[in-house]
């Protein structure tokens, strides 16, 4: 649609039409998931009311927020999509340009993508390529540049073939963090990328302009870690369903609104934590998901555990903590310094694609703690070699601490949710039978960990 | 057994329990590797004579060579073991240390490697892990250092591992070799890894023995250069498989003698072309195989073509012509220049690691026209993701210049040998029936490809 003015007063199907989305197979994808919304989220008992925004906007995530990011684009701003936390989504906002990070949960487009790619390929890349292949995602094809990075292969290879769909930039993200030269070759790959999106928008980006968006994204990372913050709570405030929820549409959303909307769902859940109210009982299990990302409408392993008597806690992944764990130095003197406290702030994110990358099985521990989890399900999406080989480090420093462990590793399909209840439930079964049961008033203190955090 | 004088003189059998070899184990192995060789090779017709210098080398594989290198161990050199076309072995070798390119391609060790890495990772590197963890393999036992490498997230992530067993470095390969600061990242690479070969030998590599070796190398290049270029006649006067047995020493032989006996296979073959001799009638469909690499006793892909009546003409490939396409300068006047000329040298490697990696699907059909191959097959390892997504850009470029194509994605099981037979069959039949009959003495020219290159 590049360029093309398109009217975002008619209807979402008229709308759709003008972008170029293939409104039949379209069609059959939005069939499909108001059901599943409500099967897994509205099914949910003592919400938190602050989370109808988020309801809201899932119900129409193809129309409203397209409509606004489409309105930007009438307006003369450039759109850019990216699929990773690496992502420095500051300079796109310094540029005046919208950043979205972008689809790529759903099983829907993978039969399509499955033409070029492999089947054996990593669903989250499957379904991103598929969405675009495709022509069902109205925030791909708004988009004037994606923008790749070289963390694992498949993606990297994928991107060369998005880029005959749409222009496809990729960061080059080194292997290692820790040697000179990497991070010389990481501080260049940020400034040639704000050279680039200020040829794409046509605006420089000043330091003033840089340093608004970083104060801007940092308040948005403090929110999440507030909204994260109130789940080391016994009884847990929110289900980790809900926050998954928040996380994901962190990516798309209207940057200072959903500051305010997180922040007023922060405010409802310190009033529950201070009348001690929660979702689940004190004695439900109490689980940290560690690993690869889920991107909506991914909300698969969530869901299963959540239902099958645990309650998710957080998310050391980068649909979780990864994404807004860090904050960016706002004190810099010089455009030149603040793009070396971004790239900086960039390579402290401890994916797996590193190596050696000590600090993430030290992490996984950390957080179990800090959250107070009883046990840790190890997510790993089908064929992602990275995630997959590490877990044997983050099982052995978890074994260390006494921490149990589950590795799950599965595509978007539902054809093995039956075995992975089974799985799941039996590993929750375990994990309660190790906790002492609570018959007080008192907040529960397990076998193993630290006494529950509280905070108001 | 680092530091420690092992008695060559013994046995076999006693050699290997000093080196701390599994007998057990080993013994199943070596049960099984003369059938396999017998059955592939020994089945063959018409193969040079020179040939038989290597078919004694793999009937003693893990005698005669190993004990060769702990000789060399016994006098104080170091033993460097590397995976991949891009360990600069030239630095080993100025050392005085002996660098050896490691076992990789048996079924057998696979199951032990699953105990540890998942069992959707490609099998040359759970192949490799494998033996060392099993202990079946003499070259891992006698190695000082293992040196990996980035060029995929499986082994990137595997070695981390293997350092738990030996020593294990891991060079930096980029993911781009078009830009500046990776080319800048890579002569850093290969200057920490001079320093680290110094420090592990205590041989400080000077320009001489450093130009001494570059020059060395460049020799065994050329004569696998020269190897290759017999195989661009029709009829064809050494299988495809013979040369696979070549290339896959390469990795292993004791430097000179293998110049010197490849020397004399390339001069028979040499007078077999002048006398017109082949291995094969000259209506035989001609195959280029490109892709993953196939390291000992990996020989299954070209067992099943050759048995289905065409004939392998040369190997895209690390264990093909990536290995020694491409020599070092020879006139550098310093110690810098040398490294530069060699990390040049080896980022002409055209891996489908990188991205992007244009140069590969021209490489592909540059190579198919100048072998005279009348198709291709692409051969990907299972699970690795570069070469597999890569095969969409490779198939396009054939395509346009109308060459046949067809992918093969396997194992080193023998499960799928019966469909892979078939479907090599046919195409192998479409093939031949797009070839013109050959009445005459002239030298076949196929459809599409320019005629045959006569070397003498």
């Amino acid at each position: 649609m590049s360029g093309k003015h398109i009217d975002t007063t008619k209807s979402n199907e008229e709308f759709w039409k003008e972008l170029g989305i293939d409104i039949e197979k379209h069609d059959e994808l939005m069939k499909v998931l108001p059901e599943v919304f409500e099967n897994v989220y509205l099914t949910q008992k003592n919400r938190p009311k602050s989370i109808a925004y988020f309801d809201k906007f899932i119900a129409d995530i193809h129309g409203a927020r397209p409509k606004e990011v489409v309105e930007r684009k009438n307006n003369g701003d450039k759109v850019i999509g990216a699929f990773c936390a690496y992502f420095p989504e500051e300079i796109v906002h310094a540029s005046g340009a919208v950043p979205l990070i972008l689809c790529g949960g759903a099983d829907f487009p993978v039969a399509d993508a499955e033409k070029v790619l492999p089947r054996n390929t990593c669903p989250l890349i499957k379904s991103s390529f598929g969405f675009r292949t495709s022509r069902t995602c109205p925030y791909f094809l708004s988009a004037d540049l994606l923008v790749g990075e070289t963390t694992c292969g498949g993606k990297k290879k994928m991107y060369e073939l998005l880029n005959e769909y749409t222009p496809t930039y990729t960061l080059h993200l080194p292997h290692k963090k820790d040697d000179v030269e990497a991070r010389k070759l990481w501080l260049n790959e940020v400034k040639l990328f704000k050279n680039k999106v200020e040829e794409l928008t046509g605006n420089k980006i000043t330091k003033d302009r840089l340093n608004d968006s970083i104060i801007r994204v940092n308040r948005k990372r403090e929110v999440l870690q507030e909204l994260y913050d109130t789940r080391k709570v016994n009884p847990l405030p929110i289900s980790g369903k809900d926050v998954l929820l928040v996380m994901q549409l962190a990516f798309f959303d209207e940057f200072d609104r959903f500051v305010e909307k997180t922040g007023e769902l922060v405010k409802e859940l310190k009033g529950r934590i201070k009348r001690g109210e929660g979702i689940a009982p004190k004695d439900t299990p109490r689980i940290l998901i560690s690993g690869t990302p889920m991107t909506i409408p991914n909300w698969k392993l969530h869901d299963i555990i959540e239902k099958s008597g645990a309650v998710v806690v957080a998310e050391e992944s980068c649909t979780g903590m990864r994404y807004f764990s860090d904050l960016v130095d706002e004190n810099s003197v010089s455009t030149n310094a603040q793009l070396k406290n971004l790239a900086e702030r960039y390579l402290h994110i401890n994916c797996a694609c590193f190596t050696p990358n000590t600090e993430r099985p030290e992490d996984v521990v950390r957080l179990a703690k800090e959250y107070n989890a009883d046990g840790v399900v190890y997510y790993v999406l089908q064929f992602c070699h990275e995630f997959n080989i590490e877990f044997a480090k983050v099982e052995r420093a978890l074994k260390e601490e006494g921490i149990p462990v589950i590795k799950i590793e599965t595509d978007y399909s539902q054809s093995d949710t039956g075995q992975l209840k089974t799985r799941l439930e039996t590993f929750i079964e375990i994990l309660r039978a190790s906790k002492p049961k609570i018959h007080t008033g008192k907040h529960l203190t397990s076998v193993k960990h630290p006494a529950s955090v509280e905070i108001a």
